[in-house]
C-alpha cells in the first residue's frame, strides 16, 4: 500500500470517528432537551455532518462524504434508533458532563481532517486552520442552535476553538516540515482531542472577560 | 405537449404552492412574535425560500429560482404587504394552529420537489430522500430559529420530517418501477401532506423520549 | 489608474471598512454577553465574514475574501486581542448603544458591495439588491442567533433591512442611468448608512403590527 491510499484510508478513518462521536453528541443533548425521535435522528445529523458538509461548501468540494458513500446515512440512522432503545430500556438519562467525551474526541479528529483537506488544496496556513476550526465547532454550534442554547463552544469559557486552532497548527507546522501527512494528522487529532480532555480534567477555565460592571 | 415540459411545468406549480405556503406560515409565525413589517418580510422570506436555496447550494445546482425569475421576489413582497394591510384590516392575531395547515401543504410539496430534483442527478435514493427532508425543513426551522425558538419541526413530538421521509419513499420507489415522474411527484406530495394533516387531526404523538427522570 | 481598478480599489477599501465596522460590533455584543476570549473571537469573525461569505456562496465566487487574503484574518485576530486588552484596561462595559454606530456603517458598506458585485455579474436590479441585503445583515442576524437573540435587525421597529434596501436602490439606479460605479458604490453606501444613522438619532420606528390582541 503506497502512502496516497494510507493517508485516504486514514483520513477516512478519522472522519468516520469524528461523525460517530458527534453524532453521539448530538444525540445525548438532544435527549436532555426531550425532543422526539425525530427531533433526535436530525440533531444527531447535523452535529454529525454539519462540520463537515459547510467545509465541503466552503471549499467547493463535491460530493459531500454523505452523498458518496451513502452508508454513513443508513449508519446514522442505525445509531440513532440503536441507542434510542438502548436508553430507553436502561433508564440512562444523560447529563451534561455524559456528552462532553465524545464532543472533545469529535473535536481533535474533524480538526485535524478539515486542515488537512485544506493544505491538499494548498491553502495557506491559516486558512487551512480555520477550516480545522470550522469542520470541529460547527456541527456542535448549529446542535446548540437548533436546541436553542448559547453554543457551548462560544460560552464554556473552557478552551474549546482554541484546542482546534492549537491541533491545526501542528498539521501545518507538520506539512512544512515535511512530515508524512498520516503523522501530522494523527499527531494533530492528539494535539487538539488532548488540550480539550486536559482542560476538561483540570476545570481550566480562559481569562473571564471582566471589563466594568461584574455580573452574570 | 411532451412529457419533460409536462413534468417541469408541475415542478414549477409544485414549488410555487410550497413557497407560496411556507411564505404564509413565515408571515404567520412573525406576525404572532411581534416582529416589524420588515422582520415579517425577512422571515417570510427565509421560510419560503431557505429549504429551497440550501438544497440548491448542496446540489449545486445554479441559479436558484428566484435569481433566474425575478417575479418570486417581487410577489413575496405584494404577498407581505397585502397580508399585513389586510390583517391589520381585519383584526386578525394569528395563532399557532393558524399558521399549521400551510406549513402541512408546503411540507410536502417541499418533499416532492427536493426528492425529485436530487433523483433527476442520478443520486442514490437515501440522498434523495434526505435532500427532500432538507427542503421541506429547512425553511421552517430557520424560520424558528430566527424567532428565538425550539424548531418545531424537532420538538412538537408530531411526525414532521418524517411525514417528508416517507413522502420522498414514494418517490424513489415510483421512480425505482418507472412510474411516470409527474405521478410520482403528485403522490410523493399527496403522502407527505396528507401525513401531516392526519398526525395533527388525530393529535398523534411519536413516541416520547422517557428515559430515567421524568420532566420538562 | 483607469476606472477599472479604481472601482476595484475602492470595493476593497469600502469591504475592509464594512468588515472592520461588523467585527466591533459583534465583539462589543459578545463582551456584553459575557463570551470567554475565545468566543468573542468567533462572534466578531462570524459577524464579518458571515455576511460577506453567504454572498460568495449564493453568487459562486471563489475564493472567499479571506482565503484569497489572508491578512483579513491576521488583522481579525489582533483587532480582537489588542480590543479585548484595551476594554479591559480601561473598565470598559460595552453597552447595547455603542455598537450601534460600527453596525450602522457597516450596513450601508456592505449593502453597497454587495449590490455591486452582484451587478457587475449582471443580475437583475432586485436579484442584486438582495445580495445587498443578505450581505449588509446576515453577518448581524448571524451574531444575534449565536447570542440566542432575536436578531435585531428583525426586531428593533427601527428600519435595518430597510436602509440596505434603499441604498441598493441607488446603486441599481447609477447602473441604469450609467453614472460610474465608483460614485453609485458610494452614494449608495452614504444613503444606506445615513438612513439608518438617521432613523437611530430620531428614534423614527416603523409602523407596528398591531393586530387583535395587545401584549409583548
Amino acid at each position: 500500500m503506497n502512502d496516497g491510499s494510507l493517508l485516504s484510508l486514514l483520513l477516512l478513518a478519522v472522519e468516520a470517528g469524528a461523525t460517530l462521536a458527534f453524532a453521539l453528541s448530538g444525540l445525548l443533548e438532544a435527549a436532555r432537551k426531550r425532543l422526539d425521535a425525530v427531533g433526535v435522528c436530525v440533531v444527531a445529523g447535523l452535529s454529525a455532518f454539519g462540520g463537515g458538509t459547510l467545509r465541503d461548501v466552503l471549499l467547493d468540494r463535491r460530493p459531500f462524504v454523505w452523498v458518496a458513500h451513502t452508508w454513513w446515512l443508513w449508519a446514522l440512522l442505525a445509531l440513532c434508533i440503536g441507542a434510542m432503545a438502548f436508553l430507553r430500556a436502561r433508564h440512562f438519562a444523560p447529563t451534561e458532563r455524559a456528552m462532553q467525551w465524545p464532543d472533545a474526541l469529535g473535536l481533535g479528529l474533524f480538526s485535524a481532517s478539515g486542515t488537512q483537506l485544506a493544505l491538499a488544496q494548498d491553502l495557506p496556513g491559516i486558512v487551512a486552520v480555520f477550516m480545522g476550526m470550522v469542520t470541529a465547532t460547527f456541527g456542535g454550534v448549529l446542535r446548540d442552535i437548533v436546541c436553542n442554547e448559547i453554543p457551548r463552544a462560544l460560552s464554556d469559557h473552557r478552551p474549546y476553538a482554541l484546542c482546534a486552532f492549537a491541533g491545526g497548527w501542528v498539521l501545518v507546522l507538520a506539512d512544512h516540515f515535511a512530515l508524512s501527512p498520516a503523522a501530522g494528522l494523527l499527531l494533530g487529532a492528539a494535539v487538539a482531542s488532548g488540550l480539550r480532555i486536559a482542560a476538561l480534567l483540570t476545570d481550566f477555565t480562559l481569562p473571564k472577560w471582566s471589563s466594568g460592571s461584574e455580573g452574570p
